[in-house]
């Protein structure tokens, strides 16, 4: 008899599995084995292999829909201080350059977050992935980049750190150094990108604090050329490679980033076809972000029919971020990305599993398949469209994380 | 001494009382006194009036912002089934004519919901009730109109009072039974105002199931001379007046609830100056309703600057709706309010607050102010521009409606 932690039975299964024929890999009238954090078994309820139905706690989900847990893939939740008077500014017309020059925009988070001590961020931080684990989100990519300089970007990836160690939702921790130009290095910015390569990502590959490292490639942010030299300096450090890419412009970074066989390039709006084939040669997800697109009230979509035809893996995050994207939501992303971007349901829902895990490296979650981490979320609707349909009403019914029942409330 | 229920203390008070002069009505350092579920005193803290420190309980904002609890003033939270599958059919190409073909569309929610029993229907109505309440609502206006035969419209009426009832949610009841055409009336749709008028009316009035008639007043709804007669019947009954108008395009029904002294317009998209004047005149609120304006992907603007010039009072509001916004959520709307048609951050809260009592005739709410319902809302945040321009953390911290500490978690 096999030896079993837990059984959820009776549930509609959406795997997300590729290799299951149906849409979303369902399975109707399933079950999922648990043991040691991690799916064994999973198939219909019929086939069940014998069990000590007695000893075993058994989950009955009433045939309600169980999904892989939510990945939001791309977040900045470090971050202190509020921009919510500069919003309120804009909408009574003071410009962008008046708000700059008070020192507001970007410059006063990076302020903001110097100053806020590791406990402080680190509550900010819990709340907000909090606000994300009650949607069924369990786990969460959080970059560093408002410190822009070397003490306050290892603040801030000790921070992801502790609330990997302290919060139920599993931390992805990605090296930002490269977000934005430090007020110190004001028109030197090749000078900043030197204390990036030089200074801050060997100290964050030594501590082993990020995964990842991340560049915004933009032509308000980093150049082609400055990218190119945070990504090598990565590769050699051993570190994996993504992308704030062709978000207001094409600047070439998602070629770059398959060029270096990077996870994802993410924005893309103003990606062109010779992009889209070089990531789907080099394996590189496509990460949109519907959030940001709908705050900053752009027009230009990305370019999600050029990815289906080249069969780039899409994902869609967050972007959870004070300037660009406050809108602390999946659950909202999986709505925006279809009536934004037109995507489909089941892309969207590929978007925040599948893929998703694919654009952090991972490959031990997205997915409902034996061997893969028993992240589960059950949910009060009656077809996987519905969590992309409807937004609003809570409808998560249940949470585990690596088997382990979570609550959210 | 005063005799009082409870005291909030240490408040940042966004009152959005026009007779006090800074934005939002502001009071910093400010206190309120409740007695028997009204506001008995408010003010600035050094001016309180002495009452038994000991006897009464204390509540200490501690600084926080406190506003009127919002009110949602359209909605249509009564309905069966889902239309989600339909929604994913759409965004895989299938044209809304062939999903009308299959019995799609409002009519499979006319269809759902008048098989649905008074139990399901409260169940479903309180779910929603709830999540609009964690967001800090505490008045919701519930339209009836998913039944379109006497027997199901008063099924949903009943459903709002017993919500009323038995919910913490103050439940304002509006009636529309001339939402759309039913199927047995296919081509006769002056037969069904008729019926309307004739037969559902007086008993809606007769069992005060209702205290607001709306119509949808539209080119694919009931014309204006079919409004027209609705609401003379209405004023006749002595129901207030509402109506869905200028949504799609100009059918003047604004003009025709000014005419009738009614509460409100609502969607606008299309109004005209002319109409705005018309409403100006007679008093008559605007709300708008960024979720449908969203999700049905827009781009004619309601007519802001208009209604600012001529004074017109603006609300919003989320009309909540399986067919054309599956969005139950009102402070997204405050976001969207914003993001969508520019409004500032102050005219989203009047929107939710001051506007939206207006907009449903309640001269007892949406100010806190000496006399009204202690329907209050206490915010983990800084700025009142900060319920706009955030959304997804949890930032409401307590809740009273009328007086009593609300359970929202
Ligand atoms: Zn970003
Ligand atoms: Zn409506």
């Amino acid at each position: 008899m096999l030896d079993v932690d837990l059984v959820i039975t009776n549930a509609t299964l959406a795997t997300m599995d590729a290799d299951i024929p149906a849409p979303y890999g369902l399975i109707e009238q399933g079950a999922v084995m648990i043991k040691g954090g991690s799916i064994i078994w999973l198939g219909q309820m019929q086939d069940m292999p014998e069990f000590d139905v007695l000893a075993t706690p058994l989950h009955d989900a009433k045939g309600q829909l169980v999904t892989p847990g939510l990945i939001d893939c791309h977040t900045h939740i470090l971050f202190s201080g509020n921009r919510a008077t500069e919003f309120e500014q804009r909408l009574n017309g003071v410009s962008y350059q008046q708000i700059a020059q008070q020192g507001g925009g970007i410059a006063s988070t990076v302020r903001a977050t110097r100053e806020a001590d590791v406990e402080t961020l680190f509550v900010l931080g819990k709340e907000r992935l909090s606000s994300l684990l009650r949607e069924g989100v369990t786990t969460v990519e959080s970059k560093s980049g408002y410190g822009l300089d070397c003490e306050n970007e290892i603040k801030l990836l000790t921070v992801n750190q502790l609330l990997n160690e302290n919060h139920p939702v599993d931390v992805q921790s990605t090296f930002l150094g490269a977000h934005a130009l430090p007020p110190e290095y004001k028109e030197r910015a090749d000078d900043y990108i030197t204390l990036v390569c030089e200074e801050m990502l060997p100290q964050v590959a030594k501590q082993q604090l990020a995964v990842a490292v991340d560049v915004f490639c933009e032509n308000v942010g980093f150049s082609y050329e400055q990218t190119k030299r945070v990504f090598t300096k990565a590769k050699q450090l051993g570190l994996k490679i993504k992308c704030h890419a062709e978000q207001l412009s094409n600047q070439h970074g998602s070629e770059l980033v398959a060029e270096f066989g990077g996870l994802s390039a993410d924005h893309i709006e103003y990606l062109d076809e010779q992009g889209v084939i070089a990531m789907a040669k080099a394996g590189t997800t496509a990460v949109v972000l519907p959030g940001a697109f709908y705050f900053l009230r752009e027009t230009q979509q990305p370019p999600i029919d050029l990815l289906r035809k080249h069969q780039v893996p899409m994902a869609i995050a967050s972007d959870f971020n004070p300037g660009t994207a406050p809108l602390c939501s999946l659950r909202l992303m999986l709505n925006m990305a279809c009536t934004l971007f037109k995507m489909t349901p089941l892309e969207t829902l590929q978007g925040v599993t599948v893929n998703a895990a694919k654009a952090l490296g991972l490959s031990d979650r997205g997915v409902l398949k034996v061997g893969m981490r028993a992240d589960i979320a059950a949910w009060q609707v009656e077809h996987p469209a519905q969590l992309s349909y409807q937004f609003g009403v809570s409808d998560l019914s249940n949470l585990w994380i690596s088997g382990k029942l979570i609550n959210y409330s």
